[in-house]
């Protein structure tokens, strides 16, 4: 059975948990975003993004360059992200202001687009000559692909055609470039397919479709590409290594694909695009591969938090089962990535396990990723930090304890806020008969095929959801894997469809009200002992939420504590000032004294003590301390 | 109280298990080397040690300079390291034929120094000029220092001058450079210092304590030295960093270091080389900074093993308690300059804790570093290793599995070599009335201050240690930390002199027995839990040995295995063919195995089981497999 995810913005109006999140990017991150994105925050790195779109105008003008192009070789994608999410935004918080100024700044990128369609301020400013001679590196397509997911959710949002115009001009251009006239090649980091396959939906435009697939179906064909393109150009933006195609999945065609490997957030949006591709023309052989690629990712390379690319070398995947915790990169971008390849995936097959994995990216590293003040952002997010080691020690200069403020570069901020605002698109599904509910949000949602439902639930904190049917029909609900027991009501009559493939179906009728609870208790998780660095470990969680220790719960010191096996865990809702909308779990511990050497053959002491878990998401919120996930235990 | 350590090489003649490891260098390390240095031996990568003396000399006679120079800015050092080894095993097991391949080796060596005493294949044959403008990595003083030490080592075992004239001639012409013509600067890798400081204890030329004197104080005294030096020259010879004053140590003046930092070679010649002058020059101030770097090491950056260095990155110390095991670098040439240092820390302070740390190494990391067949050399000593991530994954490139023939860079082989060779050096020291036993070994030592003692012991798997007094007098013996209890005969009848720093003091006759039994139960080791990598985990040691625990041993698998807190560890004399001569220990463990899932709520099954550990030593010499050191720990 094949659905559509990706509802209009407009669908799901959001309330609870979610809202607040969404409400912060509205309130803090879009606007601070901006004012980057026009050199005005304070305090900030210079960005550049507004002021290169106004120079390359200018340049196509034959008004020269202004003060040139400045920034990394993918800057104009954060004036896409940028927009996208306050798209998004706007049509969740309506905001004229906000509205301005985003025609405002679309009127400056529909500017510094050329007469034949290419839009990209890095060359257009720098030299044009150079145009498509580094795919490897420069980004075009990456760029372009932002900008065509930015224009289909303006569109979406407003019904304002503008930067769509420009960015189906721009689709056009680059068929005329690598299909017409047969330019070699395909993108560096994929992107641009994703977005043309969006763009198809939106616009039904067959070249979109066409090119997505030309791309997709030429990589890895000629292993020797990148080499080749390297030779016949004199120039380098980083130096990256042609050779390297683990690291730019170019080895192999996409259909013999089998480990994930290489740069983590390349690798998922390729991924997504060839899901969302072969659900859409029905390519068995695409989908098949992708779902080796998923188990890949999700049985031996991703971390409880649903994190991926456990190495800093490369921004990659590693071997399998090398999940180290503390040295972890698992960048928010690649988890961002990872949940759309996830909802590409429940499009293909209806089946939980792929929103689980949505649900635990979503919920621990893509919410970590954000301070909750929305004043600070984590690129890198690890399973433990230890002041004086992490953030300093060589191996651990990327782990850093603190989120910062931006980052020059600054691809994790806006793909997070771009996330959280269209959350509805990844909750929800439907096709013609049947309405989907892959994740719990409270929130009103109207689906096209009619259905019309309002959801009640504190998720991810109470575990009662509770539909309101406005409009009846078919539903199917995901029972998340994670919950040992559910109940579900219908009009307070206990019903017990079987779950198929880890969701419930069930016809509902205008008034009825359907009630699903949810397993509510801690429950301990232990990894494989194929896992080196998990071995005598255990890890809490609740609900979708992982669960850590931080040392200002715990007297400073989470090293020395060990988990009780079957200790009891208890709920506290929090008493703290920064995570009052938090719960807490304590959970019985013991505190192990040992000698003070280094090492010593005298048996550590163990005393009875209690552990205080916060939620994953949470962590880093109250300055600098000790943070550990995983932890030891003890019987 | 102060003693000389580092006897005459002809002092000691080994017996048993040290014996078997000198003859193993005797036998097979040293032909090896030497075919390799003469670019004979197959399958090893290129060396061209002695082409580049031939063709230094050839140039010095303006013959041309044949086919160049090959290799590593040190090549040169290789020979010198490869001279001294051989010069400390002629002692041991005279071999005319060994003696005339020294001979003619050094024929080459004198032939390829300059009338001005300049000594260095790489800037004799490729540019005179350079001399000297790249003291941060060219390595010109530290092959000089290995060629001090190598003409130091022949002779003392063959009273043959000519190389020690030749390394008089280049030290009296560095004293020219340096000191008399002030050219500025000091080694960039550390080595000279303690070698000048051997030629002076040797020969007695005050120019080599002044020139040692010279470098250590002028070390760190302008940080921007390096600096400096690099805007004054327009070539390199890695790009090294220039601002990095903790890799080269040259951050602070050596009075005022507090922690170990940087490339952990360089910093032990660096910091020996500080504890020989102070115990030299009675220089407090030296010693203070000895004891504070000594307790950075030990107390915090210091792996059981006795492996320093801990990240790959610069081969270097890390920040305090930063210990993984499955990254270590822990070069076997850092250990090798721990026990230098600590050897040289004994002669000004007896403690027992130097000569604990120099057993700790020896027997553990610098073992450790060559096969048990002599022709495969670690120049990383992982303390874990899992086949599939260790050699392969990015973070894990250079912690193989296997022992490698040969390397490129082929430091660690020769060093390894003269250091068990030379190991009397380190076993004993005197002074006027003493005689001191720092490590057990069976042979026979005479002393210069008369005292002979015969030594009859299966260390380090027998634990008693007997001394035959040929010829008595004041005798220190050091009970080691380890040795949780002791007992001490002479001639059968119990005496109990109270330990003093860790050594026992007795005066004994000719013709007595003293017989020296130590704690020869295996025990249990944890870590302090500041050690994040360390924390649940325990590790088995037998006298100075480590255990660690092989797949091959654990039915492959030794991720699963914890061992039971107190459970009952029994020695056994292993039947394995190539361990044959091990004493391996079985120990009551648990198996856990779980629900095969990367991540589970089912609670592991565990089942009793039975681990068994072997040596740390002589890991690695099966096949590849699975090893760890530290276990996970149940009760």
């Amino acid at each position: 059975m094949k659905i559509q995810n990706q509802l209009s913005q407009s669908a799901y109006k959001s309330d609870g948990f979610i809202k607040k999140y969404q409400k912060l990017i509205k309130d803090t991150v879009i606007p601070y975003q901006y004012s980057v994105l026009n050199d005005m925050a304070e305090g900030a790195e210079k960005s550049h993004v507004v002021k290169n779109f106004e120079n390359a105008a200018s340049a196509l003008k034959g008004e020269g360059t202004g003060d040139g192009f400045y920034g990394q070789v993918f800057q104009d994608s954060d004036a896409a992200k940028w927009i996208e999410a306050a798209a998004y935004s706007l049509a969740d918080f309506p905001d004229k202001e906000l509205e301005r100024l985003c025609d405002g700044l679309i009127d400056k990128i529909a500017a510094a687009q050329d007469t034949d369609g290419y839009l990209n301020t890095y060359f257009t400013i720098k030299d044009r000559e150079k145009r498509w001679t580094n795919l490897l590196e420069a980004h075009e397509l990456y760029c372009a692909g932002h900008m065509m997911e930015a224009a289909c959710a303006y569109y979406e949002t407003t019904g304002k055609d503008k930067l769509l115009k420009t960015m189906i001009k721009n689709a056009e251009h680059i068929y005329k470039v690598f299909i017409t006239d047969g330019h070699e090649g395909f993108p560096g980091h994929p992107e641009v397919e994703l977005a043309l396959l969006k763009m198809y939906r939106l616009t039904e435009n067959e070249h979109c479709l066409e090119l997505a697939k030309h791309f997709i179906n030429k990589r890895g064909t000629d292993p020797d590409f990148y080499k080749k393109e390297a030779r016949n150009r004199s120039w380098t933006v980083w130096g990256n290594n042609a050779s390297d195609n683990d690291y730019q999945q170019s080895g192999v065609p996409v259909r013999n694909m089998t480990d994930a490997v290489g740069h983590a957030v390349r690798a998922v949006y390729l991924f997504t695009a060839m899901a969302d591709l072969s659900s859409q023309t029905n390519d068995k052989e695409l989908y098949d591969a992708c779902k080796r690629l998923w188990e890949s990712i999700t049985e031996k390379r991703m971390y409880i938090t649903g994190g991926i690319g456990s190495t800093v070398h490369g921004e990659a995947f590693s071997v399998d089962y090398d999940l180290p915790g503390d040295t972890a990169y698992a960048e928010t971008c690649a988890s961002v990535g990872l949940i759309f390849f996830a909802s590409r995936m429940l499009e293909n097959e209806i089946n939980s396990k792929y929103a689980d994995v949505m649900e635990q990216a979503f919920y621990n590293t893509v919410l970590a990723g954000i301070q909750l003040d929305g004043k600070g952002f984590f690129y890198v997010n690890p399973l433990e930090v230890v002041p004086g080691i992490s953030g300093v020690a060589s191996a651990y200069r990327h782990t850093l304890t603190q989120r910062p403020g931006w980052y020059a570069c600054a691809c994790c901020p806006p793909n997070a806020a771009r996330l959280i605002s269209s959350f509805g698109k990844y909750a929800y599904g439907e096709n013609d008969e049947t309405a989907f509910c892959h994740m719990f949000a409270s929130g009103e949602v109207r689906f096209k095929n009619g259905i019309h439902l309002v959801c009640k639930t504190d998720y991810p904190y109470g575990f009662t959801v509770r539909y309101e049917v406005k409009k009846g029909g078919a539903l199917a609900i995901r029972i998340p894997g994670w919950s040992r027991n559910y109940n579900l009501k219908v009009n307070g009559k206990d019903t017990l469809p079987q779950t198929q493939s880890g969701y419930v179906y069930l016809d509902v009728s205008d008034g009825d009200h359907v009630t699903l609870t949810l397993d509510s208790e801690p429950r301990f998780v232990w990894a494989s002992p194929r896992v080196p660095r998990l071995t005598g470990k255990v890890c809490l969680l609740r609900g979708p939420l992982v669960y850590c220790f931080e040392g200002v719960d715990n007297d400073g010191d989470v090293l020395s504590l060990a988990l009780k096996r079957g200790g009891e865990v208890k709920a506290l809702r929090s008493d703290d000032e920064v995570l009052k909308d938090v719960v807490k779990l304590s959970v019985k511990a013991v505190r192990i004294k040992n000698s003070g050497y280094l090492y010593s053959d005298t048996v550590p002491d163990e005393t009875d003590a209690t552990a205080i878990a916060i939620p994953y998401y949470s962590w880093g919120n109250r300055g600098e301390n000790q943070m550990r996930v995983w932890l030891e235990e003890v019987k």
